[in-house]
């Protein structure tokens, strides 16, 4: 059975490029089954492209094949190319930290750059085109992968894991009574803060739902947060209006206001700048 | 043949959300169909869910799923749950507000609340996620009814269709040269409102394209719109910027302003509090 | 083999017709592909339809049917027709100015009004609707063309290709050091816009990369933009903020803002009153 494809990008479908894109992949073979992931990651955040990936990539069936085009260095040097993730996934992306939480969180099994002499479109009198490769390359080269008509191997010269481009991110630490970590991604819809803390560490530093815990969030060194709030398992427990601590779909910690927006109450961004700590005064 | 999936959320595309519970459908069986009703349900607005269910159910072959996921209560008591509507359709939805259309004009033959012990994804460590059910309950247990895999007794046990939550709705009232009724829902992009009165019951109360007709706009005890109006079948045969009535797409009567906005205009909402009048003066 | 379906509109996903119009598609024939185009192209700009169809098309399988309804005119006498273009592909659309594109620069070979006694929905009880026509005949129609219910010829009676609506488009002129044409379309999300020139007829003016070229945009006689600017095949070249020439997707002549939204910067407006001229001064 042939692969599926799971597409993102920052393109939105506000213009023609996706519909290009996606004749691109029924041309190459009529058969192959597209979804869409998202077309709204803000624009040339290579970060979120990552976060996203990271986010969904588990639910689906191996072999999936993710195209993913957030590509704000397309004209300059940086990579084309294919991971394949340890569980078993493919990502068609350019290499500017798009790849970033799959390699700190998932694995990387290899990476291959993509060999435009083989797996890029001809045809269509678009071979000198600078300025976009979602079509052309990411969308031509994966459907070639998903359906079976070149293997891994054939994507091109494979280059060493370690030199995947990557964002920072600040590693979880947790104590007694102590976790940090960094804002890891928005929930722009819903309002919320989701940090990189699994909740299953969170509770091992001692921090049980109905605790009210101090939170510290800071944009490098600009404190932007400091209350105490309560941590309990879902919106509802909060005050109307109230910030809160939660864990989200995800199982980490996140930051929510009850019937409102913690995003824009509070003016929170997103990354490695953004760090969070909780504490807990112990009852003497 | 599977049966066809339909989804329907407020979750937006702007983050993973529904890539995951599409995800979900695929690892359940591959060779699920899934189409985006739409995932741009205003947040929490069940009454709208529940009138974009009844719009667009009857275009679709019979036996298709619908999965809606528009649920505030998320984490409290509210049942999930999968319908069966008269004309044979499933709906795999809170019961929270969201049937009250699909109950109160095509009907329900049956509802079943989702026994989570089967019909819930496990394995990907969400076991304990409280705040999204869209993909671990909502999306899961619809990809195994549409799959096959389950029949619709095995979903969970049954309840009494009686105790459906429902909003509450005018219902249409007519009589000679008068209709009352409701301001059922925007279209929002083409700034028109849409009323729960059929033209039918409309015409049959005297009123003829062509005529100027009384009406009137409450919120709940407040006059909102209070104007004398040309009832036309098109758009073109007001003047432009005035407002008008027409018949839109299900047969019903409607509010349009010939190439403006009639929402915008006049500030006009929709639901159980927004009631509507025509009246027509008898030539005497 | 079926024919695929790409659908374009400008009704959103924000309320239930696209959702209406894809389960008229399955009914007709549960095996249908349907995939979006867009939904966004902005609201009853028929221009914009055009370019769409014509950005993407040839990426596409032939044999492929778009649908398109951007449709102010639904309800007055406009036909709604399906036309198949030289290259071997299906527009299913009113025919009120969205095939210009299409029938300017590659060719229609026919064009056939859709007989609405035989290709429009029956049974659901939306035989008088006059203000919606995406769902009962353009979606009804296209399905059953792309599902070889109907022949081509089975559409309806075909009607001179000559009569075919058009926008005026003034067609790139080329002279020595000189090129003028008009901004085409913009490419909202990324700011930029484009023109209809091409990259190769540019260059044989003179043109090359790296060059300071003079640039005036007008809209009809109103100077909007009258700068020298630089001509390279990527953003990175000029400085940040800056406005440049470069060739776009479609190997045609554009403008951009290096990290900034040319469209904002300027208030550029696009379509066949957007007249742009290039010139350079030649080394004497």
């Amino acid at each position: 059975m042939k692969s599926l494809m799971v597409f993102q990008t920052d393109f939105t479908y506000k213009e023609g490029a996706v519909c290009a894109m996606y004749g691109v992949v029924k041309s190459v073979d009529r058969e192959l089954e597209i979804l869409d992931g998202t077309h709204e990651i803000p624009q040339y955040d290579t970060w979120s492209a990552s976060y996203r990936l990271y986010q969904s990539m588990k639910f689906w069936p191996k072999d999936t094949v993710f195209v993913s085009v957030v590509d704000p260095g397309v004209g300059t040097p940086r990579k084309a190319s294919v991971a394949r993730t340890s569980d078993g996934y493919y990502v068609v992306t350019p290499d500017n930290g798009s790849l970033t939480h799959l390699k700190k969180l998932v694995g990387i099994d290899e990476i291959r750059e993509i060999d435009e002499s083989i797996n890029r479109l001809k045809g269509k009198g678009t071979e000198d085109v600078a300025i976009f490769h979602g079509r052309d390359v990411f969308a031509y080269c994966g459907a070639r992968l998903a359906s079976g008509i070149i293997s891994f191997e054939e994507v091109g010269p494979s280059y060493p894991v370690d030199e995947i481009i990557e964002h920072e991110i600040h590693k979880p630490e947790i104590s007694m009574n102590r976790a940090s970590g960094i804002i890891e991604i928005p929930d722009p819809n819903f309002g919320n803060s989701w940090t990189n803390i699994p909740l299953k560490e969170f509770k091992s530093a001692g921090f049980e739902y109905g605790d009210m815990i101090d939170v510290v969030i800071k944009n490098k060194d600009q404190i932007v947060f400091d209350k105490r709030i309560l941590f309990h398992q879902s919106f509802g427990f909060a005050q109307k209006g109230q910030p809160m601590i939660y864990n989200n779909e995800l199982m980490n910690i996140a930051f929510a206001v009850n019937q409102g927006s913690f995003l824009e109450t509070y003016g929170i961004g997103y990354g490695s700048d953004w760090t969070v700590e909780f504490s807990k005064e112990t009852a003497k």
